[in-house]
């Protein structure tokens, strides 16, 4: 079953809107580009890809939401909390109607776990998820190569979450501090040496990905592994063989029987 | 010689200002709140700290900045070169008139590393160094806190700019990820277990103090060491005697004699 | 609140009796010796601990329960899962009546987490607690010594069972591993160099006091702090004094106000 | 040369027997169940063993031993030095009519070092060496999954008895320590999360094979490296070609010439 | 382009000769051996490798210099600074006769970073480099295995000197330190388990290849990856096959166009 | 019992004499400075301080040996096997009639473990100890500083030779390594920041005191611990008495009984 990707479109539902987004949207979705407009077409728009998605015999849109606290997050002024709940409650008020789509077609939305997001880490997907009263419709799109910078471990997102994995990212990463280099990567581009970590194509990274595997049949997720390649040091042609061969090597066979279990 | 602090008004003169900051300024530098005026009358308040500072007999005034671009760092999407050189611009025009007040009353500002800032790790003050063409009245306040937990070595910091030390934090954190946690700390506030790291009382974070102490004498640098305390799980009072008899055991006398060196 | 301890008799209640139970048993609870009747007399003897305990105006009573299953552990042959489940089912009903006893008496039962009991780690604490169906009477004496060479972290265990840490035990231990020495310790007794882990005078192992410290005062705790003294190359005298010295450092105020908290 | 596997049986020979070995034993070992007579007739399953390993050629019989003391080690109450003492005797005046029957037939006994045996680490399998007065018949089943999880290193093991390893197993484990999980793996089968540490398909675990190939080289192991397939994550026929592959990979040639030593 | 490599030459050049120098001269540059003689001879060798090679179409010529003052590193007693320098200064006067030589012929050199040499590590590079003053015709050979013991990062090495790396070895070591053995490897021979450190065929030691592979890409070094093979515990034939597969599979292909860029 | 020290001039008995023995010795051992001479000076200038020592009562002569092979270790090119067999024939030779007074004084000698000595590592010293036949005159002044940054754990060192420790100097360093820096220290005087290791205060470095007391009071250790004081980055006295206070506190005194003990 075919997975439908809107990432863009998603990102200015909930974003404080500014200059960057016009890259990011087609001409009929920032319109004017006032804000309020934009968040309301991009609104729109995700309930038709929704809809489409139907039409394609997608079960799963993949995406991002955007997030109005994202500068909020490790910066400063912080925010207070009543500030914080306020934007969980505008947040769920914009995508509770895109949701109530999605759940009218029967798709899913896989909300991908990514900075810049509402979701970007482990406790933060808890809080997305209370904010929307756990519906079944949303669900996250778990790509490891985000959390690992971050200092989450996958294995533990994964188990936290069994049953809202919707979608599986394929993307590796690797730490490159130095003394000198940050986590936050600075203003620096993919594939900088001052970076402290780096985007690498799958298995060349630091990711435990056979942890990532087993863990994935434990909780008995059953989509596709899709790759997302990103490798600033590495030829895309080179990439892409090799990645898929990296996939087809990953993806073993589960034991078919069940082991007879202690559950204390 | 004392030091002059005014963050919270630095703050407001490159930063996208928002409802945050109605908290963080005095009514007549908030004013109607527009964001044009506020940075405005912000500058015209960090030029009036400087001719006081002059006036206190304090050669230091420490403090932020703001950024035009903070929620572009580690956020989504990203700006493109031009625009991260077009707000170096910007944030040189702003702060170029305030330093001039610098020169002319012989007081430096010591620029805070620290995230919401445009300096925030190493490489992000080499930058501000060079959009500011490295003029004399401008360094920083070190503090090994901020940098701890992106990853960064202090002493390599201290290495990197052994003469723009202008003044020092003591102030420790600590890193506490256990596989759910996160270094960006979410929604957390300070001493929530959610987090992945947390500000700790001197000499019981993760911080190598032993080794900075030595590289601040090897560097040369003779000003204080101001204790900036904080710590969510201590008592203050308690805290402010612990910290004082240990900045003070830290502060050991460097020899006096140099060796012969050979310098390759 | 004196803590009243019994750790030899409650081994009894639950063990498979063997010749080394004589040394830790009076005589009139050993008796014959039949493995059956010392169980029983064991059990009354616990019970008549608590009411003595209320006597004396104690809270707790600190101890261990034995296990009938305890070379199971990581032993061979495994026992089957329902050998297990019914294993739990004899420990419960043997130690409901002794906590009914608690019950009445109004005084707590703090079971030692401790290897050679049903509970010796985070996991197999959950079990027993489940066992019992979580009755209030029964919780747990902390004592991070032994898990720490288990690789469990103290901190989670603490966050784990907030409202059932009991009584605390300051021991100390470090991992003495060098390729050769292994954490089963083997036949070695206590401060043998072929051990992979040795007990240590607190503050002079490998536990990470800072932290327990912290979270305890999270979790609200405020019982005492029991110096339960081991270290095999220390004088008694000597130690006695410095972890006394150790425990006073480590116990320091939390705030007292509370944080304002956001709580997703 | 082909080798003979005997654990079940072995393990009753040392072993305090109790329900879980009647499972392990043909009917006519098991008899009655009484004790004794069961390590009887298992001592004398053990003898038959090696004269049918004689008459099929095998130099080699593998297998367990089994430990009256297996629940002291890690345990309490800890038997006194002379009850262990004690212990190895009564395991010698087991083993050694055993063992004159490998001395009569030509077959020599590698006993797997093994958690729930007499010799279960590195020390352990010292003092079974010294108990047994070095007789030559006795020698290790050297697996380096069951040393892994202990801290043992592997190469130590090989190097500490470079002429007693008369077999080799081929098995992989990886520790899952994540501050909840402890090495003990407590009530948990193969395969749960709960545990601490996990079998797995050779290749995919924590031990270090390039270093264990290159000693057994070292020290002129010929014998075979047989695969020893556990693995609760992966399905059996894809592990099972997996494995052979793996060890067809590993067993690289040494070098044929030696090198000029210099032996202080 | 060929590359021609005469190291044990080179090696006499700057070197104390002693008896274990005759073995390595063929016994036209040995002659008598006198120190001096054996010097010039050597230096004069060296300007004839240089003629050849330009003869050959070779670029590049790869060796070792020998040092007056290898004794000094890590030994008793120190030099003193103004020895050091004057060390310097006979180093450049012997070498900078035959590097005219090598401009003239329009072949560079490229000196191996190896113990035993003026070179030896990242900083002692720096210094030969000044002394030399930078001349063109005197770059790097650069090989990570000698780094990797000594705890340099071979990648610092490319980023400090990008446009030095005239020749790559492509070698592997592995530290093997356990607690006994030490990384100065004392008397004992390549193999010897007392070594701390031992050679390995590449990809089977501790050196992170896939990092060094993307900074030469980085770098933009386009000269050949000349095995180096070395492994004691390894069969030649096998190993040369291996390491021929190995290096083939290394050597991707670093993306086509260049990421647009800021540069701060 | 005072111990005397004599290093400069025992290190003139074995080593290669060149222009930097002149600033170690009186002029009366330089005398014309001819390499034989002074090497047969110096040996019966050791001779004397026994006698010396015998006069002042003191029970140890601590001090250096010099090597004659020094050079060699890490350095190229390597000696061949029976080189180095020679190398310890000539040591012995030099160092036996020096030892033969050390007999009849009934004054022991403690060799100090160290770079540019014959016995410099754990290994290095099973070899002369074995060069000299194990003479009871012959042991060690054991410094963990030296072993420290090779590698080397201290604690080995102490449970290898038990019965020679002679002496012990507390004197502590750290590794620097930043990826640039290397343990070789290149040319860079102490305290030089180019260097991959520094000494430090006693206590401030890394090694592990706790587990070497521990040690020396197993292994019966009387003698004193006498401070080697050297700290780049700290002035004389200050560091002086913290040094004093330091060892105080480290010298705690072991348990007085003997616990039971199984010896396997």
């Amino acid at each position: 079953m075919p997975v439908v990707a809107n990432h863009k479109v998603g990102q200015a539902v909930s974003d404080v809107i500014d200059s960057r987004h016009q890259a990011l949207l087609p001409d009929y979705v920032w319109g004017d580009g006032s804000p309020k407009g934009v968040r309301q077409r991009a609104a729109e728009e995700m309930m038709a890809t929704f809809r489409v998605a139907e039409k394609l015999g997608a079960g799963i849109v993949s995406g991002f939401t955007g997030s109005p606290i994202w500068s909020f997050v490790a910066g400063y002024p912080a925010l207070k909390p009543a500030q914080i709940t306020e934007a969980f409650k505008q947040f769920a008020s914009q995508w509770n109607p895109i949701l109530d789509v999605a759940r009218d077609t029967g798709v899913r939305f896989a909300c991908e776990v990514h900075p810049g997001q509402m979701a970007f880490d482990l406790y933060s997907s808890e809080v997305v998820l209370d904010a929307l009263n756990g519906r079944e419709e949303f669900g996250f799109t778990f790509d490891p190569s985000h959390l690992h910078w971050q200092g989450v471990d996958p294995v533990e997102f994964l188990r936290r979450f069994p049953d809202r994995i919707y979608h599986v990212h394929i993307k590796d990463a690797v730490l490159s501090l130095n003394g000198r280099t940050g986590v936050l990567a600075g203003y620096w581009p993919s594939g900088d040496p001052k970076r402290g970590w780096q985007f690498r194509s799958p298995g060349r990274g630091g990711i435990d990905w056979e942890a990532i595997i087993r863990t994935l049949n434990e909780i008995g997720y059953e989509g596709p592994l899709a790759i997302d390649w990103h490798d600033p040091g590495m030829d895309r042609e080179f990439g892409a063989a090799e990645a898929f061969k990296f996939v087809r090597q990953l993806d073993f066979d589960p034991p078919t029987r069940s082991p007879q279990v202690f559950r204390g």
